[in-house]
């Protein structure tokens, strides 16, 4: 298979952490016999000072000459008092609505040998395996009218009918490839736009009698999150309600450092970048934690390129690493058996070779 | 002092805890020479059942013509299929409404004898004493257009300047009786609406030199909830952001079962009702945990009658009451010693009297 990939290194730790993976990337190429092409772009802060915007024209070209798009990680204190135009984030949103990467998915799993880091209960967390599906083009955060005045000021949550449809098969259909069960997250005793997404949801379950679904409310939900996370499988919900219970969700076990996601759209297009920010202060120290970029690669080779074993292979990679007690600084509880991103690196390259 | 109060008891568990709640009350007029008036209304479902209204207009005369509201809780599966009209939190958003009720005021605090019921590890929410000051009536909740078709739906989160800065202004009044420190969460990043909603918090800081202030992402707050939830003093943030957040914050100390709330108005006019819900599993038999709601007439008399010492013995005899082991069955953790509701009320009033 030949494929080529769009690099956004970005701000940070960016470039160390997807430095990192498109090195298992190739490894992987090697082994399965295949052609990846990785082509490098600008975004976010990187590209404020380069190209005054945070997403340029040659980033999106780049892109759309790709296959696939790897991103590190976007923001740090240097463009913190930037114009709202002019901030690193305004080029991660520019990127998702330009490609109409309209699903975000986040799982969220339990690694056994790293719960004493969770600020839960072991026995709350341990069987925690889920994965949010956040709506990612829509809703407030791209509504209109959307305009601020000294006075007062409005956004909008607005919602089409093919918007929520596509979403929720999404969530159904990722389902069907895990437990079975769709838990949709909404406010429908309060908004519109959620009695539309709960209608949607219950029209749509018809087409999938397998599948077990559950409606909650995002209050709810966001204290299920705490109560009892390990009851959720896919998890469904807008756009906002998604930014908040996704990054709830990601604290939970104690690995934050290790969440991928990623952002795709119907034909398999996607963008997959880790969870964790640019952490500006561990930044070309070369001690960042890889793990989250190398898994978010996984996923793309699942979801992009339909290589399932490719993308187990690496998932199971990091799993032995990791039960073989080789951890970067972030994980090490203080021991002096830390490794550096490179070595650490190297560990996951050795499992794979 | 001579005061009326309007009891809504609502459903489910709402009579018996309201029941409980008035007891007290009634123990501290007697100690400390006041007048308490008690008159009796309709709200939620059993309103519906009565009045075919969920806030029927004789409820509404009713509370017109008192100095404060106790609400015991409202909803149950028996209405949960009505139209939206029909549904007993329509009452609740209704007599938010009606009476301007605009701050939402939550406490969380981590009581030492239950923390062994939290999901979260005991050092992490040892230290939590937060205040969560929403905005009730404000936001995607009210704003127009909110409507659907089949094809799509929109709600409208708007704010004018007045409705931010009454809000803000209540935080900062509240955080100097406190540890003096207020945390903003908006989605400053994205919405129009937190531009100025953080614009205001900044000019309204200069009149209060005195309070720390940070202004927190909600995404990123939804997180320290759960990493560094002892880190807050007093949470302020709009409607929907305030109804995820403080549910969140709910569960975090394992005391939910405990959590008082306080809508208010400029005036000193509130609604004061426990954060639990109706409960109808355990409706009707007498043990129920009235706690919440014995602690909401605290702050009934503390924010509406400015009757601080007698909130203060109040809250002081229910801490006396659980460290002297005394629980109703829900805290209980299985021993044998469980009070029923009126059992456990008149050990608060010993205290008491
Ligand atoms: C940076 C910000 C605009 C973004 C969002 O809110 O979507 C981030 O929080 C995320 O979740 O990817
Ligand atoms: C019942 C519902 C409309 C209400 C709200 O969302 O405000 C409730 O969740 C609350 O927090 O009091």
């Amino acid at each position: 298979m030949e494929k080529r990939v769009a690099v956004l290194q970005g701000d940070g730790i960016g470039p160390e952490v997807t430095e990192a993976a498109v090195r298992v990337l190739e490894v992987v190429a090697r082994r399965f016999n295949h052609n990846f092409h990785f082509n490098y772009g600008s975004i976010g802060g990187a590209a404020i000072d380069e190209f005054n915007h945070p997403l340029p024209e040659e980033t999106i070209a780049l892109c759309e000459s790709s296959d696939a798009i790897l991103l590190g990680a976007v923001g740090g204190p240097k463009w913190d008092q930037n114009p709202s135009e002019l901030r690193p984030e305004k080029g991660l949103l520019a990127i998702r609505k330009h490609f109409d990467l309209f699903a975000n998915l986040r799982p969220v799993k339990a690694v056994p040998s790293l719960l004493h880091a969770s600020p839960l209960k072991e026995e709350v967390v341990q069987a925690v395996d889920m994965m949010i599906v956040r709506e990612l083009t829509g809703g407030l955060y791209f509504g209109e009218p959307s305009r601020k005045t000294d006075k007062a000021a409005v956004d909008t949550l607005v919602y089409t009918r093919e918007e929520i449809e596509r979403i929720v098969e999404k969530a159904f259909e990722l389902a069907r490839l895990r437990r079975g069960k769709v838990t949709s997250v909404d406010k429908a005793n309060v908004l519109e736009s959620s009695k539309l997404w709960r209608e949607i949801v219950d029209e749509k379950r018809k087409s999938y009698p397998d599948i077990e679904v559950e409606h909650q409310l995002v209050d709810s939900a966001a204290m299920k999150l705490i109560t009892n996370p390990g009851a959720f499988d896919v998890i469904v919900t807008e756009n906002m309600f998604g930014d908040i219970l996704s990054d709830e969700a990601s604290v939970i076990t104690g690995s934050l450092g290790l969440l991928p996601s990623a952002s795709v759209r119907s034909d398999g297009f996607g963008l997959y970048e880790p969870v964790h920010g640019s952490a500006p202060d561990v930044a070309g120290k070369g001690i960042a934690n890889p793990a989250a970029t190398i898994l978010s690669t996984a996923m793309m080779l699942r979801y992009s390129f339909g290589l399932e074993t490719e993308a187990a292979t690496i998932e199971k990679a990091i799993d032995t690493v990791f039960e073989d007690g080789h951890y970067t600084a972030d994980l090490s509880g203080g021991s002096d058996r830390v490794l550096s991103t490179k070595e650490w690196t190297d560990k996951v390259i050795e499992e794979l070779d």
